[in-house]
């Protein structure tokens, strides 16, 4: 195995990723575990790696390679606390602020990338692992200027001036949909498969009760079910609501209000859809970039400046 | 036992209370159980009766007195159903449109009030049990002209006009705090005592929060999360945080921009004083009024009707 190949790992919340890398930056292998950071106290994290490490037929023993980890692993309640950098954050040198874990006979060098906090009094906010995908768009569209949008369970609006991250905010959309169609009185308006035949309808008309009135969410939530009750709406067209009407008020209330550069739309295809749809809505342009390629060029990036 | 006595019943979601009345109004008895419409299928209501009517000491099979019951029982899913008036709704005769229990030997003669429904679209509502309030809060208050607050699980906010309910809407805040604070990333800052130093600081916090920026709800939500992650705030802070955002933000949206008339608070003690704090914030003015009274005072005059 060549010297000079390397494992980078995004460590979230729910999920493991990792891949491995040649010296040429090419992809020589791929593997993920469901073992997030809830699922882990500090002393499993050895355990995990080597397991992913024989997925990719690394030998964690031998040594002879290093591994970069971004996520959730650097938080207090992860492997190693790796801290936050605060807005303005210059993002090329990320891999400068890494964190080594204590070395130990079993273990490859490990680093972990810190997050990124915002500390303004009332607009507190931090990422884990964002701050690689945002240093990827960098590396993939150099000279990005403007927005970033990483929709997803906790969605991220960035804004990129000149190589650095100049603030963010969090949006719990996509959490607080899974709390809302499970823990609450919508699930009885949920449908058992997500999409069907009125999904589409639900999402148009929650997207635009969103977006024309973000300030009403707490009203407009409860739409979703006295619209089953009284007007005959269906249960696809419930969760098509519910779905729209989050990211409406997301789009409504985070995306800038003029912008001469297009967004640039972070994520998963189903997400890029609905969020580029909602950007459209409000005569805004977007680009959309893969999570997961973004993830790699963040990581590949962040390498070149760990000491 | 007095022929011309009866028993009030208010089935709701969880629990379920019920009190017996002389011919004079007076209460002769009062009793609750944990068995609201959540636990209980059709069949299982009669036998929950007769538990309630033997802590009331009636006897179910004499069938010398009348059932009066207002709320989730009504439900579809609930014991018989009981249909929705549509705003506007005369509320004086509610009564009238009181549903009977088909008759059965084992069962005294029993009502179920209906609901009431606004069926705009796009701003689709449902009520159970808040109308048989808000008819209390006429009797309580004779005249009453305005705004009423029921802050709750599913908080209403509802347009009196000459003695008639001529708009309501609902806000979810009550059974979002509790999906939040028990099924999301919020769940890690929330305290084990939901009372402490710093609760009083966090609920102001969060009122300022939701009062100015209601549109920014899910965005300020993980404020919650980020404020004890970066700026040392305790638990007591973010739990009391939580609850002043949501509250703040309601009363941003729901409440009135400009009212003459004080508005008319009708719920638990602890809610009243939170959302009173936040109509002050507005230059609102309020009374309040206990919602088990004007629950007792809607059935009572409810009951003047049923024919």
């Amino acid at each position: 195995m060549d010297k000079a190949s390397w494992v980078g790992i995004d460590w979230g919340t729910s999920n493991v990723r990792a891949w491995s890398f040649g010296a040429d930056g090419a992809i020589l292998a791929s593997a993920a575990l469901p073992k997030g950071m809830a699922m882990l106290a500090s002393p499993d994290y050895p355990g995990v790696l080597s397991e992913l490490l024989t997925l990719l037929r690394f030998n964690a023993a031998a040594q002879d390679f290093e591994v970069l980890v971004c996520g959730m692993a650097g938080a207090r309640a992860g492997w190693h606390e790796a801290g936050y950098l605060d807005v303005p954050a210059d993002l090329a040198p990320l891999g400068r602020s890494a964190v080594r874990i204590p070395s130990s006979p079993d273990l490859p060098r490990v680093d972990i990338l810190p997050g990124v906090a915002v500390r303004t009094p009332g607009a507190e906010d931090v990422m884990r692992g964002e701050e690689t995908q945002l240093l990827g768009l960098l590396r993939l569209h150099p000279g990005f200027e403007g927005t970033a949008c990483l929709p997803g369970t906790h969605s991220k609006w960035a804004n990129i001036s000149g190589g650095r991250l100049t603030g963010f905010a969090t949006a719990m959309t996509g959490e607080l949909f899974e709390a809302l169609s499970t823990h609450t009185v919508l699930r009885h308006s949920m449908p058992v498969e997500l999409i069907g035949e009125d999904t589409e309808a639900g999402i148009a008309d929650g997207l635009a009760a969103g977006l024309e009135r973000p300030e009403a969410l707490l009203h407009q939530l409860f739409v979703t079910r006295a619209a089953t009750l009284v007007a005959g709406k269906s249960q696809h067209w419930a969760s098509g609501y519910l779905s729209g009407l989050l990211v409406g008020t997301e789009v409504a209330t985070l995306a800038p209000a003029n912008h001469e550069a297009p967004i640039a739309v972070i994520g998963a295809p189903r997400l890029q859809r609905l969020y580029c749809s909602a950007l459209a809505k409000r005569g805004l342009q977007s680009i959309t970039i893969d999570a997961t390629e973004a993830t790699i060029a963040g990581l590949k990036a962040a390498r070149e400046h760990v000491t």
